[in-house]
């Protein structure tokens, strides 16, 4: 069996019996039934991902992955492709965005070059993991992304990044990325994973011009054209549109699931990876979490179509998996709320007038 | 000098030059320009209320103050009045939802009784700290809610209060409260403060029920007709229809304020604190943080006719400054990402392209 069916066949859906437990522990709490709002829900929807009505709690892990598109070529970024290999270096140097909340959060961060465009694996930047599948993907207006056998090996190296991260004891996952024109390569799928038009969809990214996002829709409108016939399976999406980092963050919700360990999803590029995964195997949604609605393009849309109701709105766009530790933090607010508050048998407090 | 008058005196408006400097070193970081949202505005307001282009951040606090309202024996609450003296042991024993989170963020709580009904200070409750005004309020259908004195006296406790958590070396506050039935007293004061209908404020509090939520609007409605003369100060206001422990709540936005300490406005209680101490001195909203947007009824519409936009919308309506912990959480984050990121220059990372 493939490593891809096997992560598949062990992924379980929600425990409803433990969530339903956390729920009655939560109303026990000295509080008005409900009065934590959505920190109420997640806590018990940690504890049915968990499958484990304590909701015990380990350390959080954030993967984030770096790849090259082909089709920055086509002009659809506001930054040069260079600046994929420099912010790897800048990440892994602890001085990008990710780094600081990372460190402020004492999440664990691993940064994996799944196919950034030069290679520096001999001469490795510190803190950077090399699992380069290729150097970055091809321009998909001139044919598939990448070849099925590259998307299979980008998704296994996601699981095998979950997998590490589950038996160093992270017990919550945030997946994260950074590449240069990956924007257009998320829009491109999700277009096709929703159904929502790519001019709905499409974004400025890191900054781009007008004319720059006139070049993008053009792109995706093609490419979706061009690949009608691909656009199926979440594999086939993937090898035809997609990118290495996206590819190996959709393999990380597949693996965290399998795990029963929530994944939190960042922002527009991670939410194509995870609808990418729902592909592959639809079970996956019940163990994610929706960080936050970006600001780029048409991610709120993208979540509506996805079902999915993010917990943070700060206009951000960043990516890296800045958002996902945001929400990871507020995800382990709720569950130490769940797990410390005294009861209203063990304070002595009154309970509600009858 | 009055200790009031003399704290206003002190208030000055957002240090825009540290602001803008704060702005300017965001668009250096290794990031693209604006991508951290509304975490950017933050850190920059947060410079400006600190005059401090630098942003240097040292601990937070949380001050948490608790008292009773005559108001409640007109059956506008969910749960008895026992359960605010219930509620502050359980507070100061580190029990309840604010104790959970002013651990896990290491922030330092003070809990005051300014006014709880029954009087446990002979006997006090490890923890907290008894600035008591009086045994709770004046039910404010018979009569003024407290005398000016006591109006004053309760604001003077939040300044000195603020004034401590400050010596201390707090460099962020929030305001939190708890008192059974101050929901009531702060959908009043929001209404006179707002023009917004009373229909449109009130809320199910704890949760009370239908019944319970028509005596609640029409205890509102008719105390706003009985003291319509004495609706236009924040002092008269706090007088006429406050709680010890809004009116306290509104003297530590003056004392935070007069500090150049950014204050972290809780939910709907404190909302009607913070637009309290907004009708003493205008300035003072500069240096406030709207946390988040509570689901207690027309939280929102009070936000909005203040001009203030939450930073979260989790559905909470606890109070306690649960909501204020968990912004502070995240502004201390939007600090961190703005003193310890990287800058373009020095991570060699390439800029936009032109």
């Amino acid at each position: 069996m493939s490593k891809i069916d096997e992560t598949i066949r062990r992924i379980a859906p929600l425990d409803q019996g433990a969530e339903r437990a956390a729920l009655a522990r939560l109303d026990a709490l000295t509080k008005p039934q409900g009065s934590l709002g959505r920190l109420e829900e997640i806590a018990a929807r940690y504890a049915g991902i968990r499958g484990d009505a304590s909701a015990r709690m380990g350390r959080g892990a954030v993967l984030l992955f770096a790849g090259d598109h082909g089709i920055a070529e086509a002009g659809v970024s506001a930054y040069p492709a260079a600046v994929t290999v420099e912010m790897l270096r800048n990440i892994g140097a602890g001085g990008a965005a990710i780094s600081v909340l990372a460190r402020r959060f004492a999440y664990a961060l691993t940064v994996t070059d799944v196919g950034v465009a030069t290679d520096t694996s001999a001469d490795p930047f510190p803190g950077v993991c090399y699992r380069r599948v290729a150097a970055g993907t091809r321009n998909f207006l001139l044919g598939p992304a990448m070849t099925h056998e590259e998307a299979v090996r980008a998704i296994e190296i996601g699981i095998e990044t979950a997998d590490t991260a589950v038996r160093a004891g992270a017990t919550i996952i945030g997946i994260g990325e950074m590449g240069i024109a990956n924007s257009t390569s998320a829009a491109a799928l999700l277009s096709a994973a929703t159904g929502v038009a790519p001019a709905k969809l499409v974004g400025r990214g890191t900054g781009i011009d007008d004319a720059g996002l006139r070049r993008k829709l053009a792109a995706v409108e093609r490419a979706l054209q061009l690949h009608r016939e691909n656009l199926r399976g979440g594999l086939d999406l993937l090898a035809a549109l997609g990118g290495f980092e996206i590819a190996a963050m959709a393999g990380a919700c597949l693996g965290a699931a399998a795990a029963r360990v929530p994944v939190v999803v960042d922002g527009f590029i991670a939410t194509a990876a995870a609808a990418m995964a729902q592909r592959i195997e639809a079970t996956v949604r019940d163990s994610m979490f929706f960080s936050h609605q970006s600001a780029e393009g048409g991610h709120a849309l993208a979540l509506e179509a996805l079902g999915a109701r993010p917990l943070l709105d700060l206009r951000m766009r960043l990516g890296e998996g800045t958002g996902a530790a945001l929400a990871m933090n507020m995800i382990e607010s709720a569950v130490a709320l769940f797990q410390q508050m005294a009861t209203f048998a063990s304070a002595g407090v009154s309970g509600k007038l009858e």
